[in-house]
């Protein structure tokens, strides 16, 4: 049984909800997944679990949680361009605010998919909101924008908050649309089937010891 | 259930085997691989699969395969790559012959994955010996001198017939060593698990019936 | 006296007299230009030509073709493009379907002329149809449109089938307007005059003897 | 009859006899070829000629010049990194002085050949020295070096005072290799006889008459 | 009088007074420059500062900062990077740790001196024993190492414990060696003294009022 | 005292008077500024400043500056792009003649800011006219339009003749506006605090002695 642990870095609960509900229904049939809100200390990513999904788009403490996690963690935004490129020759993103785009841009760039994607997108709507009532509309218009103006072959959901509504997406679309928690998910159960995690050479190797002071105390690690 | 075709281009039925072998090991409970060598005309990958490997680590046919399958289909060394770099921030290839590698490097930075390869070595073996009793120590001498030399994270097996070394090799490295079949078959488990095709947006839409003729007839496609 | 090999790789008659005759005109008076249909078998590449021209806008093959020919190989895209960036810092690319930009651009980027490459367009004309009379007024329209939406200096005709338009497009357009086949032969002149041929170091070395059955049969290389 | 300028930016006599004789060599039959040293004033490019080579590695002045001449011109740079990718997938530059390298580089990066290149070496030898006894030894000995070090398919060398040394190199290194001056004077050729010349679209425009005053003053362009 | 709040991210007493003596010295009549240690809370950053510098060579928090802060924010590793390339065509970084390599990498690419860098070296000791007696010695043969191998023309100290190194480093490597506290320094003076700060447009624009719990509470923004 | 040599390419007395007033406003208190207008013959710059800028935006003759001079030497496009980034993550740059974008977009590229830069617009009026009474209105105009299309944060403005309405156009614009000739010296006054000069290893290194005969004898540069 593969455990899969589902990290929603802000604290809200209607969207830690919606999540798992995502992940565990792409979860396989030998995988159990558990969502949860970030709490403080790394004793949170440290635990038990096979592998580790963070589930915010702008993918935040990626390398961090490498370093620590003895299982394979895997961003949203990094899974759902891996597995949008598989699908057709150009993605595009649609992300929730404006504010947002200049970061996506930079992880277009820095996980190598500069050329393969078409364009980044906001659909104007802060991540809390994006399951209001005139929300789902706002979205639907600004993925058939991208997909008339950009000419993109796949639509890249570009928000945790999105992430139960890629399947209705793509049916209104005539496009695959990829929600990154889903593939998250997916891609951690793949690394684990397969029996590979992080390499421990270099910069994902488990730092050393170090004590942290102040409000952050309990992330100081503790090395024998 | 999944059933997953596993194209072997070339006519080598030891390698065909051996990848079979890989494919039904990296497959979950609920897939089903068949392993075949290439045949002539456009049936062998139009039929009621759910997609598609190309067992070749130059990914040949990709974009034609792509326009023909309704299913996805996902080369190796795409595959591999993209697994590789959730691993680790560099990863080195370790190819067969010399004259691989041009193509190989193509394929890279084709990929988007020219920051994070460290490097293309070749062990210097035809892929039909691969096999072969010194193969074996060649192909992992290759492999400790790439892990050594570019200072990897991760190294990628870059031929099909190396397919059943991952494993053994990892542990002699001590870095993670990800092969193409295994990691194709995963990523398209996972694209069928997530209702995941092709887009068939320009570039991969069916293409319109078109007569060949010659020894490639077999190759026409009929439209209605 | 210069041979050089013109290879349709299609087998529309009516293509290749229109590649024949803007091959010969490119031609300079010491050179023997024979545009052929692409037949089955390596001989049609091995034999006693001083060059070759691979007459189709994808440059398939031409790895390939590289490795077993002895005299120098030159793709009509490759061709275009090279010629284009010495008349100026921009070009268009204009091609026949929408199906083929996305290969277009894959080229384009591989080339080197990602900055040079100012667009790429297609006039959505299947390739067989572009000497219908309705074809030439959609090709002199989506040029006037890449050079007035791109700002581009030069446009490159996209397809073999076009062959025979550069000039009077050139005239309606007001910017030089290349042709691959005219500029792939010239290249093989220039390569051929200057005693330059493949290098055969590694990846194009001519290979090994090897076995090939079914269809392709023909195309089994032997070598003493 | 074509007649084609090749423009010595230096003021060695024995350069421009150098440069002269593989200019006249690798011209075709129907070519005319006059190698002269720079001269003051733009009065030298704006004249007769069908075409114009600038003779130098570094390819000074090249933008100015299209912008004022009314043929094409081609730099012995750019000439010969594009001839030698048509050779194989690499080529490595051999330079004069360990100072020109970084120029070098940046023409390599400029002329989007930034993945073709193997690498840049320098003989360490003045340029106005290169036809001394020794150098011809020192420059053998570091395209050995590069060829040896970077594994190119190709060799490019890197100063026209090198120019009538390509084909006995070649053979000492079993590789082709290419010479800036014959490769230019073949691609204005080339260019000429398809009837291409520099677009005069915004950049290379003729410029508007412009008084210059002082030292320069014959540069002064007269417009009606 | 320009207020400059230079802030170390850790909590090394020894190191914020090192950073502060080379900011002072780095300050121009005109700066006041207070080095202050990373505390909790927007607070820190939102005051009456006209300019901050993060001191550590990662660059952490900086798009953040910008989101806050009114006047200018410049990272230690960026002002580095932008001054070296003033100096000469290529720069090595030579860093703490070798787990920090990847970092800097990313960061490199990310400011757009991929071309410019020649190489990222660690000289192996943890950033907080960087003034133990041994590690002067170190660092030095690091720099030497860096010179030597990747043929740079200036070297950049990539860490803030180096702050006090560059000048006697400079010395004995005969190449200009820049330290990022000091260019930060200076860059904020720039920005400051020409009226420019941070553009306020979209990502940088200031956040709305966000609510957060837990130990973090504090950094919770009030907005009217 | 920092004594900074501002020259202006360009024979343009107005222009210079321009120059002039914008660096003086930037300098420091501990600066003097003299702006002159290009002269002939070396000397002009091998002299006793501090530092030189070139305040053309095409940054010309920025290399062989640094080989002669003692002193840093700081082009003004490359300083306006240097500082834009620090403001926001993108600019776009608004210059003169739309023959000039083509160059902008070299330098942009070749300075690594390509991925920064949104976007390079003309005013379309010539560089000595930029002070006529309707030039005012069309730079607005093209601001505006380039603020508006590209969802830049920042404007560079592209020609030194601009140099006075930095200060003007961020108010209208609402975003920051950079000049190259005030970001120049703020830059070289930065490096000569810091005590950093021009590296003198390989490129930049003082040429030996050379003749120089005809018009530009006087750049005759003597060594001994």
């Amino acid at each position: 049984m593969t455990t899969i642990q589902v990290i929603n870095p802000n604290t809200s609960r209607a969207m830690t909800a919606a999540i798992d509900r995502t992940a565990r229904e792409a979860a396989g049939p030998g995988s159990t997944v558990l969502a949860v809100t970030s709490t403080m200390g790394p004793a949170s990513i440290e635990s038990h679990y096979d592998g580790h999904v963070i589930a915010c788009f702008g993918d935040p403490g990626l390398a961090a949680a490498r370093e620590i996690a003895v299982g394979p963690v895997v961003g949203i935004a990094e899974a759902a361009m891996h597995l949008a490129v598989f699908l057709g020759r150009s993605f595009s993103v649609v992300t929730s605010l404006p504010r947002t785009i200049g970061h996506t841009r930079d992880l277009v760039r820095g996980y190598g998919f500069g050329a393969a994607c078409a364009g980044v997108h906001a659909c104007d709507i802060p991540v809390l909101d994006l399951d209001s009532p005139s929300a789902r509309a706002s979205i639907a218009k600004a993925c058939v924008a991208a997909r008339d103006a950009d000419g993109c072959d796949v639509v890249v959901l570009g928000c945790a908050g999105m992430t139960d509504l890629a399947a209705a997406l793509a049916g209104e679309l005539g496009i695959p649309v990829v929600d990154g928690v889903a593939a998250a998910v997916k891609t951690v159960e793949s690394l684990v089937a397969l029996g590979l995690r992080t390499s421990k050479r270099d910069e994902y190797a488990t730092p050393a010891g170090k004590p942290v002071t102040g409000p952050l105390a309990s992330f100081t690690l503790h090395r024998d």
